[in-house]
């Protein structure tokens, strides 16, 4: 049989990443590959009494179709949060319920992107934003990252490029360099957008994970026109699949428009468990104890990178997050590395999968979120020992 | 604050069609407009155990990340009860799981869309498909239905128009007209697909609600490039938002890549609820239940329509499903009626909702599904005073 795509999914950079991404599943392989949290980390017990206790209340209005913008208590306690943590002026119709943050990027490209219109994305970016914003066949540029965050002067030259419509940055311990933007970055970043008309998509899944330096507030803050990307996957659970997109009215209007479209509306079962675990816990303590977890795996990844690894290799020290960024000395390929990893049952993401123009085979991203000291260290010893062995080559 | 949004959200039937439903939730306002499931008749106990014997199995996985394509045993389920119930021949990985069967009409769209595509969509047809499809940016043409069916020559002719993709249909108990396509129709338009080369996405919901009649096999068995969508939301409940599309291998392929850029995947907490709800209970006995209930309320319908409504009001008996469809004699507009049924506290769904072209006024659809006997009766003496006022003006 032989069906006629459409023209968007014709992505030449798609099969490479489902090959990485598949051989980093292999069992036995130490896997530095994913950015998922740690499951040891769910709060499963409290999840469950929350579930008992929602069933006990109304199973009907539990089960029935919802309202597509979700749960109204919970974008409430969404509201409220920001209010307490981050001093956001935010009202619970400014949110939407979505299918993780992911369905954000969907319904923000969507909303904004004719066929052709401009995004600008980080360089290196995250690659399933690239392909959420691929999907509407806009004209795709980067913008690389310095340490503070993106390229400012770049940011204004690409966003003042004819019809650039959106920003998409993960400003906090970025995925995948770890990365956070500075206080002042944010203020330019803020500006540049407001003078070029451009809407900035803020994705903020790792912004609690915070365990060194202090709290940024998003740049959605001080920008004209933002959408502000949040997910209780990498707080609570995943599996359930809610996050949320934060915007101004009109724009949340439109944004429940095009989710109706796509799905009518989240597991309105999934909303009232959450909300339920989120009114009947100490959240916050339970948020502080993930960061230290986080902290306590990110050290070792960094005490074992001191130990094993050449002093060639630079690295920053994240702040928060799962990710540390790896960029490699003249020479070394990401990819040689990833396939002599495979042997030696290691595994990581060759910055190649982070790039949409090309280029990345000089970096590498270690996530340390699933794993125990023993096997950190064990695998960054393997990766050591390839590195060296390369570099006296 | 001035936002520049996408061609794609400016939809001139968006307002009409938000104005009607936002009448329709009054309260004390007897409705005959939703077209949602009974929730007195949803499984909850059945899903409550079923939630409590997940939740003993394994917390981490059951919370955690998952596939995009959806839970293997799910998918394994949906493709044996093909197979038991209507001989279809499919295999699990030729379903993906969805968020409810509005999903499919998403992703079906994003396979098989450039901008200024054709679609063709039956006359009437589920308005919120119109829309999904209508965030490609497609020609949408509709093609009158028969009695027994969409009407072949036209549809043939509407095929054969350049750059048609897409023929989306409902053929058993189709939403809003109640209609079921007779096997002849089935084939006929399989073959007519086949030869223009047309992707048939067949949507499915209320298929199991049969309560007259022998059942149908979906199109999709007949034809040579077909989506079939499903879902659990009229069968079992549609709040945990489980549907499903099935297909040749290499478009489910493609769907996975484009369901992981909208949101990586369904709820697995939600999946594996339902599918321990399914293995556990006989399901098969709920869903004749189920269809025995909305058979006594449809013939209590069918009932108060003759007792209380003119001869000149045409309709078919549905042989299953939630809808009845009205045909209004000359003269009479369904809009008008639907301002003056709003003072007498009766709602239903005028026909414009569901044309895509204009035209509809001489219609309406009216649910049964969640009313008791007293209040169909109640609310068709309401109507049928009105419509005969009208009439006698």
């Amino acid at each position: 049989m032989s069906y006629r795509f459409a023209d968007r999914l014709a992505n030449p950079h798609r099969s490479f990443v489902k090959e990485i991404l598949a051989v980093t599943e292999t069992p036995d392989v130490i896997s530095f590959a994913g950015g998922i949290p740690n499951p040891r980390l769910f709060p499963t017990k409290e999840i469950a009494a929350a579930v008992e206790k929602v069933l006990g209340q109304d199973g009907q209005s539990l089960l029935q179709y919802s309202t597509t913008q979700g749960y109204l208590p919970l974008r409430e306690y969404i509201a409220d949060r920001y209010r307490r943590k981050n001093g956001l002026k935010v009202s619970a119709d400014e949110i939407i319920i979505t299918n993780g943050s992911q369905q954000g990027m969907d319904l923000a490209a969507k909303l904004f992107l004719n066929k052709g219109d401009g995004v600008v994305v980080e360089r290196p970016s995250y690659h399933v934003a690239i392909q959420a914003f691929g999907m509407l066949e806009p004209s795709i540029s980067a913008v690389p990252l310095l340490s503070d965050g993106v390229d400012p002067e770049l940011l204004s030259r690409a966003c003042g490029r004819d019809g650039v419509q959106l920003f998409y940055a993960v400003p906090t311990f970025q995925n995948p360099s770890g990365l956070t933007y500075s206080s002042q970055r944010r203020q330019e970043v803020a500006q540049i957008l407001a003078r070029h008309q451009v809407v900035l998509v803020e994705d903020d899944p790792y912004g609690d994970l915070r365990f060194r330096g202090d709290r940024q507030t998003p740049i959605w803050a001080e920008a004209e026109k933002a959408i502000l990307l949040g997910t209780f996957s990498k707080t609570v659970v995943p599996g359930l699949r809610i996050g949320w997109a934060c915007a101004d009215r009109e724009v949340i209007e439109q944004m429940v428009y095009a989710k109706q479209a796509t799905d009518l509306h989240t597991s309105i079962f999934d909303q009232r468990v959450l909300y339920q675990y989120l009114v009947d816990n100490d959240v916050e303590a339970h948020i502080a104890a993930l960061a230290q977890a986080y902290k306590g795996q990110c050290d070792q990844m960094l005490a074992s990178l001191r130990a094993h690894c050449p002093a060639a290799v630079g690295y920053a020290e994240p702040e928060g997050g799962m990710f540390l960024w790896l960029s490699l000395p003249k020479g070394l390929s990401a990819m040689r590395l990833f396939d002599l990893a495979s042997e030696e049952k290691v595994a990581f993401v060759p910055g190649q999968a982070f790039r949409c123009d090309g280029g990345g085979d000089d970096a590498m991203r270690l996530s340390y979120s699933t794993l125990d000291e023993a096997g950190i260290e064990e695998g960054i010893r393997r990766l050591g020992r390839l590195i060296e062995r390369e570099l006296a080559d």
